[in-house]
């Protein structure tokens, strides 16, 4: 299928691995562009010289289209940035801050920029500042999340009447039939996260991809509200964050002093059920095996064209 | 179009106006009856009485099919079930609670019952005990919500996947993408609020209408969060409300306190606008006018032809 997000990002697929902290590193992400989706480096957990290496390795790994996902907020985003544009990546999806401040470098270097927002207000930034598509996430979406609490299925017709340029949406998929509806509301493609961080290729931990297939719907959790609110699985670390958010409020010191303990990494890559941070998506209750992330791919498509014959016999 | 929905509630579309405090009276519901959708007498807000009267009303207004809504946890719960069934109604939803104690009951009188629920549990208890079909509610929608801040595109598959009964999808959804969103999900009806508390023929104060027509994406936010969440439009009580919930949290005695005060009357029926809560839905910034229900029915069921024309064309 072509449209204007297969175009742009030159993709079989209107499917977008999202890029993901201690996940979507070289393996992840060419298993995915091999599949004709676009893979994403996730660099949030990279130091710029690790960033370097899995983006060489990716090349090696596949000839198709692949992108490295950057927090803008890091403080040491321009390495990341001379990193990004040394090793020529064309594909750019940035999250957490404003891409203006950087986008005429990226756009000098012929690259396609993609920024993640959450409203329409965000939106409209992106788009006027010469973002080439978006990525309207929702509030079912895991890791870090909106201030608004804007859900997928309201966020994406607003935004969709909104802008001009692609809409893809992300929050709450992980099949065939949540990409449908996406498509419904208006989107042109799916950023899927939960759904590809079960998959082989998937660089965390198994006991982190075991949580997420044993996860039902209301096991994950999101925390720090109005602070920088984060989504993950109800674990006894996360379960004690809740309780004391919820009795005592929540200040931005705490929060620093709870999450800045490498907890991402503890839950995500060393496995640590306790005391880590396992983010995930509400679609984690929709995920059921571990399996290549090709087959994912395969079946979302099978199951698009499944659910659109559903919906037009 | 039919289907299971339309079949069991006797409509010709399958869209149902949401129970509404203050909003939906015989008015609205004769109104919805009458476009060939369901009209739901909101019995919440509402003694014996008045419940009786508004039923009468709608009999004499309409000779479609037609229901109310009751919330489970009313003290007086089982006068208004006296009332219903000597009225001879035959569609009842249930919401805020359990149905199991009155089912039969219902049952007995020929009735129709649909559970509203939050999570995969709570509908696979609705079915277990003899409901005819549920509303499957997300996070995003108006008014009283589930504990787990599950959305409509996390929920509706989950549910879908666990019971036989038929779903109806409710939360973020006010047009016919939306609702196409929701069939593709597995959904075989929606239930719509918001955007029917903007018509002519709702109850509510013309304030609250037109704040529903003028609230953004963000414009609306969830409070009492694990204890019993609601959704409003962010208005100066509301966002007090939100401030000492976040520096302090939040106790059962607190929000008792708070919003006792018929908070729900002063904002939709008297139009209060600082001291009053507006309960409306995140698809409030996807409403833009105020017109006649008949209006919404005719352009939701016409945008659900597009929409599947534009996944299928």
């Amino acid at each position: 299928m072509t449209n204007r997000v297969t175009q742009l990002l030159k993709i079989n697929f209107p499917i977008i691995q999202a890029g993901m902290v201690w996940v979507s590193g070289w393996k992840l992400a060419s298993a995915v562009a091999n599949a004709g989706a676009l893979g994403l480096i996730g660099a949030g957990s990279m130091k710029p010289d690790l960033l370097r290496e899995h983006i060489q390795k990716t090349t090696t790994a596949t000839n198709k289209s692949f992108g490295v996902n950057i927090p803008l907020l890091r403080g040491d985003i321009e390495e990341l940035i001379s990193v990004i544009l040394e090793e020529k990546v064309k594909i750019i999806f940035t999250s957490a801050g404003h891409p203006g401040r950087h986008i005429e470098k990226f756009k000098n270097s012929g690259c396609v920029v993609v920024h993640v927002v959450a409203n329409v207000k965000q939106a409209l930034k992106a788009e006027v500042c010469g973002c080439d598509a978006i990525v309207a996430e929702g509030f079912e979406a895991g890791g870090h999340n909106g201030l608004d609490e804007i859900t997928t299925m309201a966020l994406i017709p607003q935004i969709v009447d909104a802008v001009k340029i692609p809409v893809i949406a992300a929050g709450g998929i992980a099949d065939g039939r949540g990409m449908t509806a996406a498509f419904a509301l208006g989107a042109e493609g799916v950023q899927i996260g939960t759904r590809f961080a079960a998959t082989i290729e998937s660089s965390a931990h198994e006991l982190y991809k075991q949580k997420i297939v044993e996860a039902n719907d209301g096991d994950t959790i999101l925390t720090y509200h109005n602070i920088l609110p984060v989504r993950a699985l109800k674990n006894p670390f996360m379960a004690e964050v809740q309780k004391e958010e919820t009795q005592k409020g929540m200040t931005k010191d705490r929060m620093m002093e709870l999450h800045a303990k490498g907890r991402e990494r503890k839950g995500i890559f060393e496995g640590n059920w306790e005391e880590g941070e396992m983010e995930m998506g509400q679609s984690s209750g929709l995920v059921h095996d571990i399996v290549r992330a090709k087959e994912i791919v395969d079946r979302m498509m099978k199951e698009f064209e499944e659910t659109k014959r559903r919906l037009v016999p």
